[in-house]
């Protein structure tokens, strides 16, 4: 380690504590916290905020960094600082014209909304929510505006931070061709819709057994128990204090089987990604997913294009099948594929199959960009929300809850976000056709042999942390970088084989 | 708010943002976190641990509360602000001289201690966990010694760090009175022991039943579910973010109905306390219970007092039977409270029922003295415990796991507390007296309304915080000091009803 890269390391060991406090509380407060609980805590989580914006952005650590850019300084670090310096200077570059007093306002703000946003849509008010989030909307545009260059989008801004190098030129290229592509596919396969039932997924589940066989199918795909959590919450999300402690949450539903199958093997993808961060980078600012399109790649690779495919369920299917004997007996595997494929247009957007998925990522963006480029009043949002949703999807949410309320992801101060799950959908389809070109892909799930994929994406990508970018990762493992063609093409092939040919 | 005291808040407030985060962490620890998980998170445990000892250790805060010495300043505060400065003189005092990498050390290594030891009782292997405690013990001495007056013995110094103005000459005095008294009662009940059978006890319960008997117990004698959590970890305990936040746990064997709903009730008597403190209070350093004494005269109170009197019972009984019928439906109530307050000599501190509990407590605390006094070898240690026990309680305990290694206190490096649990008695005791002189005590437990007696805890011991001592508390109350003779007379009083008279 340099001389000048040592000094950094207090700062780097403040900020690493206090993300671990953070996670914890965030964790906490989603998955077990006491109903009354927020307010006070909420209090503790602005002044850690407050703590770890002041650990990074002052001039002690500005200097340091002026000092490694010299060549001399540059030359002697190792990939891995050299990482966590980039990592450093992005963050720094996000955060450092924000007042630390307005960072820790709209962080005691963020940790309260969730709670805000939750019993608005319990009350199906959007009414009960709108201050809210026209405070979040504030303090995001004033904190993108600190640092907005002349002629730079506020929205861009954002984008970059969630995906570097994603910008609205991107992604509208990116949607055109999915309007272009994936609505024509969904007109075709709508009209054959009545050829597949999924009577079986509303049966009655008891819940112990979701349980039992959510753990069961988590393991066999990669996630380790010993350094890792299942736990239970209103959404389904991953978390990580390091590589060796992971936690997932699902939540489950007696009357739908697939719910919780899918997001358990959703946040297991996100989870095995984490816990394939080297030792050497965990608990360091580069210690973790590179981004969020690369984290959902992972998480959707997983969820779709190894857990709804026929080779995966061969192996495991019996098993679901001795869990609830009664409720599935008389449903063939291909039966059970074609029901977990079937796409049918619908409001909500964690209910959706892969074919619509991205259409409703589509409707977010679409109203992101409105929103930070001040088309929209807050009051109008719902009906823009609506609107779009009998524009593209034909169906017109019933109430607020099922419309503008139904994500958790702006109470939570996350714009900009949304766009990552079509990346990774991109992404997850891209790497699939890699993958069958250099491994016996569809053999090894066949044979319920899944760790030859997980090593291949640990070596390949989740060992790297952020020492390469989405861009680099592709380039690295394909020669290529993000074509959207591969997505096109994976939902064309698929949904032919499901709708037309059904299972071989 | 005075101007000076104004100057501490920034201070105060980190302190308390970094004891909510903490505090997490260490409940998630027991708790939650996945097995492998300790050693990197005990790295951010030590950061934050030294980020809040330098957050009072500094001099800044030395320079403002000389400031608020003077008489003008003091004059102005408040009795809340006088608390606060009262109990951060007392922390400072505690933590000023050890340097603040040593005080990181230090709490890193108490932070894994509790999982090295959990494997040793495992293995039932003194040897895996004497060079950890060893270590605790060094610190401990290192520790106390650098703020040891001429002539002032080290563990008086920790003694006074768990209860204000406790010190050896007084417990040894206190274990006199109890060697005494309570060796001659006990003999004198074993005589009697076969006319007690709590065979009932050992039937299977289903944990299922045990949850949710639990449950609602403690609801009953006033834990609030909104402002609290029941948990499940290896070893029962109480901790709290704030007095929206105060979290339980238990555990459960099939086995021992005793088990989960006594340490329930134990747990849930901490509880209270830390929901009553006032609003005013909470999330300030004086905003908690005032000592671990204190704190334990609250759950034994509420533990034994109570909830080992026919009175408790009587109204609720039908509940539990309700619950496993089968296994209790022959029980009459006379019979479970005479089996519920069964004295018989056990190796174990936690299954000790009320009589032998403090007995040992004293070996303990015996114990303690000689390390600090240096009179006995680390590797000495597992026969001087056998020793006494067999002196004592007249059984050797079969193993380590079930001699020196049973208690978590050491490895957490609580040297000094396990006199709390005596003090605890004996206060809970005295205050039993006191109320039943003032309120019809027993006609309230009969009539199924706790409140009564809760609300006046609160009133008088829960609301302050730290704002009174244990000896202001109890002066206030009844014009009394702490006085082991009530505890003494509760004793006989209660046995010889037991084990002669029977229930009436």
């Amino acid at each position: 380690m340099g001389k000048a890269f040592e000094q950094l390391q207090p700062y780097l060991d403040k900020d690493m504590a206090l993300t671990t406090a953070l996670t914890l509380l965030e964790w906490d407060n989603e998955t077990l916290a006491p109903a009354d609980s927020i307010t006070n805590t909420s209090k503790a989580i602005g002044i850690l905020s407050q703590e770890q914006f002041e650990a990074i952005i002052n001039n002690d650590v500005k200097n340091i960094l002026k000092e490694l850019e010299s060549e001399e300084e540059y030359d002697k670090l190792s990939q891995k600082e050299k990482a966590i310096i980039k990592q450093l200077k992005r963050t720094i570059r996000q955060l450092e014209d924000i007042p630390s007093r307005e960072y820790k306002e709209y962080s005691e703000l963020s940790a309260v909304a969730p709670a805000i946003w939750a019993k608005a849509r319990e009350h199906n008010s959007y009414e009960e929510f709108a201050p809210t989030l026209g405070k979040l909307i504030e303090y995001k545009k004033r904190f993108a505006g600190y640092r907005q260059k002349k002629g730079e989008e506020l929205y861009n801004i954002l984008l970059d931070d969630y995906e570097e190098g994603i910008n609205m030129d991107f992604l509208d290229n990116f949607f055109e061709r999915v309007k272009e592509e994936v609505l024509p596919l969904l007109r075709e396969v709508s009209k054959h819709n009545d050829t597949i039932s999924k009577a079986y997924n509303t049966l009655s589940y008891p819940v112990e057994g979701q349980r039992e066989f959510c753990r069961w199918i988590s393991t066999y795909i990669g996630f380790d128990f010993n350094r890792g959590v299942l736990a239970e919450s209103a959404h389904p999300f991953t978390t990580n204090l390091h590589n060796k402690d992971v936690r997932i949450t699902t939540n489950y539903h007696e009357h739908n089987l697939e719910s919780s199958i899918f997001s358990v093997i959703h946040e297991s993808g996100h989870a095995i990604y984490e816990m394939g961060i080297s030792d050497k980078l965990t608990q360091t600012i580069a210690g973790t997913g590179v981004s969020m399109g690369v984290h959902e790649s992972q998480s959707r690779f997983f969820e779709n294009v190894v857990g709804r495919s026929y080779e995966f369920w061969k192996p495991v299917y019996s098993r679901l099948v001795s869990t609830f004997p009664e409720q599935l007996n008389s449903v063939p595997l291909e039966d059970f594929i074609r029901g977990i494929n079937k796409a049918e247009p619908g409001a909500i957007r964690i209910e959706a199959d892969e074919l619509t998925y991205t259409l409703h990522i589509m409707i977010r963006y679409e109203i992101e960009k409105m929103i930070f480029k001040d088309e929209v009043s807050l009051e109008d949002l719902p009906k823009v929300w609506d609107d779009k949703y009998e524009e593209y999807l034909g169906v017109r949410p019933a109430s607020a809850a099922q419309g503008i309320l139904q994500d958790v992801h702006w109470s939570c101060g996350n714009f900009g976000y949304f766009p990552s799950y079509a990346i990774g959908n991109a992404i997850a389809a891209q790497l699939y056709y890699h993958m069958k070109s250099i491994m016996p892909f569809d053999k090894y799930l066949l044979e319920g042999d899944i760790k030859p994929i997980v090593e291949y994406l640990k070596e390949n990508i989740h060992r790297y942390g952020t020492i390469k970018n989405m861009k680099e990762l592709l380039t690295d493992i394909m020669n290529e970088e993000l074509n959207v063609d591969y997505y096109i093409r994976y939902l064309k092939e698929k949904y032919t084989k499901i709708y037309h040919l059904g299972m071989k």
